[in-house]
């Protein structure tokens, strides 16, 4: 078994930003030339998540808008005022969503279904630029 | 250290059904033969969710009222003017719950709490066959 | 590439408490002397969940009271028929969030933001003693 790390740098536009990284995944398992282990997608930073979605414009809407009737983004939170940014909204709905999921492959393919593709979501009041980690572990 | 992939297929009622995996995700633990490291247990498609939960007949109850709830079914979601088929709210309870999860085994045991299952939730608007992999890689 | 797995005991007070684990694990890592690999952070137990947080006073507030108009603690819910134990509430919150995050490591460091801690969430209606497992597994 042996682990390779790499690293997919993006801009985000933030406010609800969906990006699909499944190619780019796909093509660094390819550089890797591992077969079988699990591939690690990781956003470091505390207003971004990492999960899977279907990749369509519909989509691409109703997150941002359920989101935003969940954890509103124009009332006040309390880290708004210890560091007064503002994006309170983003580090909430970001903890909920979660920072990474951990994906298997097989034969030297991500077990996705054909409809689900890996997406970043960046929930940050402003663009960013992201530097996500993409990691397998296998054989 | 090994990779070991298992297929765990099964027929969901859909709509907020929820399936324990526990048992089997056991037994193919047992099967690989290795003692440590990490099971993943991931559901190819963007409708269904793995997590763990209490499996017990009132939390079957009340996981489905919740997020219908917090991710009403019968609004109207921008997916489904792409694709017509009504099951918008699922996709984003899968996005939010998310498709997988990474469970440490020690001495060729689950990390698991007494009362904790490893549970799928199928959110989809109709019965589906899902096809779980579950992958141990480890010593 | 090797499996190294560690326990860290703490003692929560329960409602909502959030603690912050990345030292620890930080430590853990040293310990292992693994440069480069996955650390997966999980909770044992069906009330409390581990995910990434800024650790700051505000959004110690922030999350348990989202959480808490999310999923009410005061209603009714058909585990309390069940068990009697009053925390439904608690049990549907930590499925939602989840029980573990596997967060990549490289140069024997955590692959984490500068504002980005790991973090214990205990959801439970009662102060509790948890025993959260860390494992690591690279080269």
């Amino acid at each position: 078994m042996a682990v390779k790390t790499y690293h997919i740098s993006l801009a985000s536009k933030g406010d609800g930003d969906i990006q699909d990284l499944t190619e780019r995944v796909a093509q660094r398992l390819a550089e890797s030339e591992l077969k079988a282990g699990t591939a690690t997608v990781f956003v470091p930073g505390s207003t971004a998540s990492i999960t899977t979605l279907e990749y369509e414009p519909g989509l691409k809407k109703d997150m941002p808008e359920v989101l935003n009737r969940l954890v509103p983004a124009g009332v006040r939170y309390h880290h708004d005022s210890t560091w007064g940014d503002g994006n309170g909204y983003a580090h909430v709905r970001a903890a909920l969503v979660g920072p990474g999921i951990t994906v298997p492959f097989e034969h030297g393919r991500l077990c996705l279904g054909t409809w689900q593709q890996i997406v970043l979501m960046d929930f940050d009041n402003r663009p960013r630029r992201r530097d996500v980690v993409v990691q397998f572990a296998g054989e």
